[in-house]
Order: C-alpha cells, then structure tokens, then sequence
C-alpha cells in the first residue's frame, strides 16, 4: 500500500501504545506521485550482536516515530538505533539489504562503500576562507557556513546577563527580529530562548494549546511529522494531512480538512529539511482565514526563515518559530519565535497553565519584552555570547533589503536545480513550484547511494548531508545553500559543490 | 509573622489560582534565626504611570512566583514587573520607599543614587586579562571569566552536527562529565542539551517525575523555589521544606518530613545562587536511604558543579544538573544533567509518556548514548561551539586532581569571608558550615544598598551581582569565586575585587 494521494491521518493521543495506528483515507483529488515503485526498505544494524530488523512501509508514515517510541522496549535500546542522521554515516547498511540496487552495481556499491569508510573524515584539500581556519564548506542544510564577525561574537568576552551593554544587545535583537519577519504589529511578539528549533515545537504545543484542542499538521516529510509528535506530547490531537514524499498537500484538500472540523492551530512547515518541499505559505493562510478565521496558522520556520520570503503581518501568520543556525547564519543554540498579538490573546486567554516551565511563554513574555524595553530582567540565563552572534548576523541581514536577499537565494536555488538538471539528477521536490530556494533534496542516480558520494565530496572540500526522510534515505542527498554562501560574493561554495558532485559521481561510474 | 524555624508548606497543584496559599507549620525544633528584626519590605516601580506596590511579608516563602503568576493579570503585565535580578538596576527604588535606611543617611544615599545612575554602565579603567580584549571582570555567581582557550573554541568554524570530528568531542564530553561527576557506574547517564540549568528542572519534572507524584522540596533560597515551581507545572505535589535565609533545612526536620509521607523525589538545591547557602548533600542523601530508600534524591548544581565536592556514585546521588556558564566555565547555553541508574530505571518504568518534547529523555537517551559511543545521531541540533567550549573546560578541570581544585575553591572562599570579616562585613549565609565555596552573599553595611556600590565596583573594573532572594534584595550584592578566577594564578581578579569593595564601602561613608 502506497499513498497515491494526500491521506488523512487521524491520531489518538494514545498512539504510542498502539504498534500502529489506524489509517483513515479521504477522498480527495489523486496526483501523480513521485513515489516510485520500489519494494519496502528494510534497515538494519548489522553490527550489532542483537540484529534489529525493522520493515518500513512506504504508506506508514510515522514509523520512525514508532521506533522512537520503541526505543525503550528493546534490550540495549539506544545504541542499536539507526536514528534517521546516522544514514548519513551508516546507510551502507541499507546497501547491504540489497534493495533496489542493480545487481551488477550492488558489489561494486558495496566495496566502494567498505573502502569510504576508511577514509579519513577530514579534508584532503582544505579551503581557505575568509580569516577562519581552513576548513571544508558546510554545504548542509543548516548549520550552514557563517560569517569572520558573526564567529567572532560568539568568543566574546563574559558578562553579566543582567548588564546595561548585554541587555541593550539582546533588546536590539528583538527589535531586529521584528524587521527581519516583516512585521510592525506592536502586539507581535518575539522571543528568544536558548535550546534548538525543536523548543520552538514546545512553545507552540505548551503556550498556544491547551490538551484536547485539534491541530492540522500539513506533512511535507520528517519534521512536519515530528511536529505532530511534540503536539501530541501535550495532549493535543493532531490530524495529518499528508502528501507523498516530495509533494505539499493541496490546498483542496487542506480547505476540506478544515471544513470537517474546528482545529484550533494548522501547523505548516514552510520548508521540510528532509525533503525541501517548500510550502505555499500565503495561500495556506490565506484559506485558513477564509474557511477557518479562528484557527491560528503556526508555521515552523526553522528552514525557511532567511532564505524564503515571509511577510508575518501581511499573511496573517500567527506563529512562525525558527533556529539560529539556518538562513540566519548564526550558530546553533537559539530558538526564536514570533507570535501574533492573536495567538498571545489566546495564551492569555488559556484555561490551563502552560505545560512546560522552561518553555513557558508566562515566564518569558515579560523577559522579553523588558529585554526589549532595554531593562534587565530575569527568568533563566541568557547565552550572551550566541545572543551577540545573532544581533551581528541579523545586522549584516538586515543591511540590505530583504527582497534582495530573497531574490539571491532564488536565484542561487535556480543555478542548483538548473545544474543538476543538466547532468540528469531529479530533485525530491519534484515540482517547481515545491521546491525551497535555500536547500535541495537530490536524489542519487540508481544504484548509488550517499556512502558512495560523501566521503568522496569530503575530500573535495564539502560537506553534504545524507538522507532524513526514512521512506527515501538510502538514495538522497541533501545540498544546503543559504546564507553566506549565497550572499557573499567572494564565496563560491555552490559552484565549488555543484562542480564535486559531478566529479564524486563520476568517479562511482555515473556520467554527467 | 516570620518563621522562626523551618516550615513544610504544602502546595496543591491549583497553587496558580489562589492569591495565597496556606501555611501549615509544623513542631519542629527551634533554632535562631538569621532573619533581622526588619519590617516587610515595599518595592514599587516609581518609573511606570501604573504603579505597582507589592507588599511583601518576609514569612511569605513565594511572594515572587505569585508576582510570576500574577503577570497576565495586570493591565500592561510585563513592562512594569520588577523582575529578580532587575533590582541590580534598579534598587534604588527600594531606597525611595525609605524602609531600613537610616535618616541621616537615606538623602545622601538617594542622592549618591541618582548620581549612579548617570554614570557610564562601562569600566573606566579595564583590566587588560590574557589574551581577551580589556573588560572588567566578572565577579558574579555565573556567568564567570572564562578561559582564552574556551572562549576560542566558541567562535570554531561550523562544523556538521552528525560529522565525527564534531561527534567525537561530544562523546568525549560525555565521557569527561562522568569524571567531573566522580561516576563510574556505567549505568549513570550523562546529558548536554542546549538550554540553561532552568531546562534541567524540566528534565527531572518531566522524565523523573509523573503527575501525582511528591516531592519535597528543600529551600534555602530563589532558586529551590522556583524549583518547585516547575514541578507543579508538570503536576507533582510538592511539600517544601522552608529555611529562614540563610540557612538550610536540618537533618532532623528532613527525617521527619521524610517520615510523614512518601516522596518519589527529594530536591536539593547544592547551593542556592540567591542566598550563597550550601546544602549538605552527603549527610542529606544518607539520611534519605536510611529513612527513604525509595525517594530520588535529585540536586540543582547548577552553582556548585566544578566548585563544590560532589561525589555522585559515593553519596549514592540519582540527579545532579548543572549549567555550563558557572563553575565548569563554560559559556551560557547548556544544559547538564547527571541520572543514576536507577533514575534511569524510574524513568524506563513511568506509566506515562514524559510530559515534554524537547526536553523529554525519552528522545535523549538514544542520542546521548550514541554520541558517547562515537556514532552520529539525530534528535535536534546541538551547539557544536558550545560543546567544543564545554570540552575545552572539562579538559583542563580534569587535567588537575579533582580534590585540588575543591581545596582552592575553599581557600578562595575562606580568603573572601575572612576579608569581609575583617571590615565588619556579614555573609547571608551566616553560619560557617552553610557558606558555599563558589561564591558569597554579602550584607551591606546599614542604609547602603547595592546602587551605592555597583556603579563604583564597575569603575574600579569589578562586576558584582546585586541581590535576587526578594526578601532582603536591597540589602546585599553576590561575588562569584569560581573557575579561573580562582585557578588561575595570573589573575587576581578576588584580591583585586575585596580591595575595591573596600574603597566602595569607604567612598560612600562606611569605615573599612
């Protein structure tokens, strides 16, 4: 069974006792599928004494989530788990199951990939850049390559949380956020947290729904669906609108969702890391408000936010929720948000106190707003040094106009997808139209798979990422173009990376 | 009234919606309290056209996190909360309110106030440290002067968060943070999430504990309340066992309480930041497996990991978090816990799933494991700068005997208390046995407040802390002694420190 078309998926919150849940199709308009026909994928840790099989279903969509939820049931449970990055290091192991590659090509594969794991993970051929140490280019989709002033902020010397200097920094920063997500309602609110994108996730679940509320998650790959797992985990029940791997679902299909019932949030992840769908973000919102006007419209920004155009105020969005270490060019460790003064009436508005304390919007919406008063202010400590990395990167961002940023990584996506094209690689984001402008899903030719091509683009200088999206993780790869790779001209990271792909996949046989 | 001796408040988890909550004292023993005959303390916000008077009564254990709750109610919440640690930019406002500052000398303070207020937040004369640009030196509990190696790790050059090179250094954390925690049990399992110590409360709230669950809470401060905040956000009844400041609930009261009903946790606050008072947590935990061997004994360390001895499989402890930013010396950003086996065991065996996402375990475990083992894995992104700065630190802690690096801490700490002795100067923590090695709350001489000394501090080049525990926050500052300040023996950053206290003290009228 295989979803031709977007599946419905109604979620209890009960799910993780149950081995699977239910499927519950709906009829809507049937696309072409960009699956292709292949048996299932069968993984396996063949290094283990304890050999775990697991059969993944192309049509069960959570079952990485299922394996989570399993973890704990197995004998040693955690370092037997093939948790979906370390396909990037061990999807050999998918090769030695056999599937779908040729068999005159599957020896061949295999000895290849036997022979990369001997090399050395380091650069052979080291760049210089900038006034950072040499090192290979950071072509993933996030964190991405950062800017001489950006990593220098991050070393800058301690002080006080509370101090004049660090607070007027921190105030400006979320003053700056403001410009960066276009919006000008005083009400919007922005917050920043120390923890990943995933906090974001929290912030929603805990602050903005209250247990028992509806949620529509649109499921564009992995993270959409882990989404929808962290609602859950505070009890609220989510139905997943889901598209095949590499297709958004459409937006009759999501008008009638909404119609069917009242769903307090719909989540849209504006671009899927695992798969570069790129949502239609103003068209959602924009049925939402037409067809649902109370349901407030969350957008997980973590890939998007930088690299793709977002006009908060002027698209009605609600929630859009973001990380540092994207489109924004600052290292890991910040989760940023912006509310909507509407979803910040419906916080206040909550019958039940937030669900987390950490994340809890009751502690830090003062913080934050003292923050950006310039008045020092407390609930947990800040990371000064990351939060002087974001306020350098969003200034240089914001020194010149968004649109121009956007139209740069437009048109660096285009070189991508157009150099590709040319040597005959498909994108997991089929359509034109759903394809992010910061990153690119890219699937390998048969018969190669990423262990075959990552050692080898390392030696070259850059650094690809392996496949995420459980369905499809032994045949992609993933290219990551935002930020200073894009805007700075005195980089030539995408060409440098487009020109190792050709060579690493020439040298496995294919030909360009 | 004021508690004349420790008093077990119970709280119900509908704690958020009453005003007040009850006081049901018990018969315990008796001891002198530290308290100082002093009316209730008044602050107000004389800055805000709504003004704001909180009137607080010192026998009221959580005034502050009923301000906490009470933020959404009031008309512009957030813009007119005197929140903790903005008393260390704005005491002066206690001043105003006149209480404890004698007449002949309340004008001239006032008046020294407002001349403060002018004054640049900026050092006059910087100290030029190491290798670091010249910047006063940040003499609080946390964060503190970090060292030139760690601060360059932050600003590494990005790096892939699944990569080995970046995978190997997390594992090694790992592994070193056994070392730190004087574990060798192979069961304990260590934790870095990106977050601040606040985020390691959650972790045990959420994974530990389940709704329903009691724990109890011993108070020495800020801090282990907010600590029972926290776990009634996630539904565990807690039963605080409450100390007059400056001191710690005794060994016998706990027993007692311990006696009157079955907690799953007990929680310890090593040293509470607000307060500088040191629990004994060796004589605490024996005492909880001889009278409750079932209870988890779970310690916010957050401002004693690295300064204070800890031996977590010998003093059979089950939680230990921590921060980065303290003593381990390590930029704000992290979160660190500690987890005994058998917490692990209680966390395997819970009936409900953990009642948070980002911070759940149950999608950590894995992930720590597998990093410690050396294999990428995947659940949100880390900070590879962070853990490379965090690795950099617990290499050079370990690179030295655990036992010397306590004995200097002591002997920094016991220099500080003999300095502030000899000019007539008293600790909050006022009993020998009760004062942390890390740091020390300091009374200010009668009428002085901290707006008369901090401006001063920061022009002779020292940042001091002002007060956070609300019940006496006009009325102290907080020097932190940890890390390289205490380690180094090039920086003089405490001698430096006492003696411009001093010529602080003396500027303004006080006779050294």
């Amino acid at each position: 069974m295989r979803p031709s078309s977007a599946t419905v998926i109604p979620k209890a919150c009960s799910r993780r006792t149950l081995p699977h849940y239910s499927q519950r199709p709906v009829s809507v308009t049937i696309r072409a599928p960009l699956l292709r026909s292949r048996p299932p994928i069968h993984t396996s840790t063949s290094c283990c004494p304890s050999f775990v099989t697991v059969a993944l279903a192309p049509s069960r969509p959570s079952t990485r989530l299922d394996l989570f939820s399993s973890h704990l049931s197995l004998p040693k449970p955690s370092l037997e788990l093939n948790t979906p990055f370390s396909t990037e290091r061990s999807a050999v192991l998918e090769d030695e199951t056999g599937n779908i590659i040729r068999k005159q090509r599957a020896e061949a594969s295999i000895a290849r990939a036997k022979e990369a794991r001997k090399v050395q993970i380091e650069a052979q051929e080291p760049t210089k850049m900038s006034t950072q140490p040499a090192h290979p280019a950071l072509m993933i989709p996030g964190p991405i390559e950062f800017d001489d002033a950006v990593l220098q902020q991050m070393s800058h010397y301690s002080e006080s949380h509370v101090g004049q200097p660090f607070v007027n920094v921190f105030g400006e920063v979320l003053t700056n956020l403001r410009k960066l997500f276009q919006t000008t309602d005083p009400a919007s609110q922005p917050f920043v947290i120390s923890g990943s994108g995933t906090l974001g996730w929290d912030q929603v679940a805990a602050n903005v729904c209250e247990p028992g509320d509806e949620a529509l998650v649109l499921t564009t790959g992995y993270f959409s669906d882990s989404f929808a797992d962290c609602l859950e985990t505070y009890g609220v029940k989510t139905t997943q609108l889901k598209a095949p791997v590499g297709d958004r679902p459409q937006l009759d299909e999501i008008e009638k969702a909404l119609k069917e019932k009242k769903y307090k949030i719909i989540t849209i992840t504006h671009v899927d890391t695992s798969t570069g769908v790129l949502s239609e973000l103003k068209a959602v919102s924009d049925l939402v408000h037409r067809v649902s006007p109370d349901t407030l419209v969350c957008v997980d920004g973590v890939c998007s936010v930088g690299s793709e155009e977002i006009r908060f105020d002027e698209w009605k969005l609600d929630v859009v929720l973001t990380a540092s270490q994207k489109a924004i060019g600052c290292p890991a460790g910040l989760s940023i948000v912006m509310a909507s003064g509407k979803a910040i009436e419906v916080f206040k508005a909550r019958k039940t106190r937030p669900m987390s304390y950490f994340g809890s919007w009751k502690n830090w919406l003062p913080i934050m707003q003292n923050y950006e008063a310039k008045k020092a202010s407390y609930f947990a400590t800040p990371s000064p040094q990351l939060v002087r990395a974001l306020h350098t990167s969003l200034s240089q961002i914001l020194s010149r106009p968004l649109e121009q940023r956007f139209a740069d990584h437009k048109a660096a996506s285009q070189r991508v997808k157009k150099a590709l094209a040319d040597i005959g690689l498909k994108c997991v984001a089929g359509k034109p139209e759903n394809q992010a402008n910061g990153m690119t899903a890219i699937y390998l030719p048969d018969g190669i798979s990423p262990p075959d091509v990552l050692p080898s683009l390392m030696k070259k200088g850059i650094i690809f990422a392996g496949g995420l999206h459980k369905e499809i993780a032994s045949k992609y790869v993933r290219f990551g173009h935002m930020g200073v790779s894009v805007t700075d001209p005195n980089r030539k990271d995408i060409e440098k990376a487009i020109e190792a792909l050709k060579e690493s996949l020439t040298e496995v046989g294919y030909k360009c």
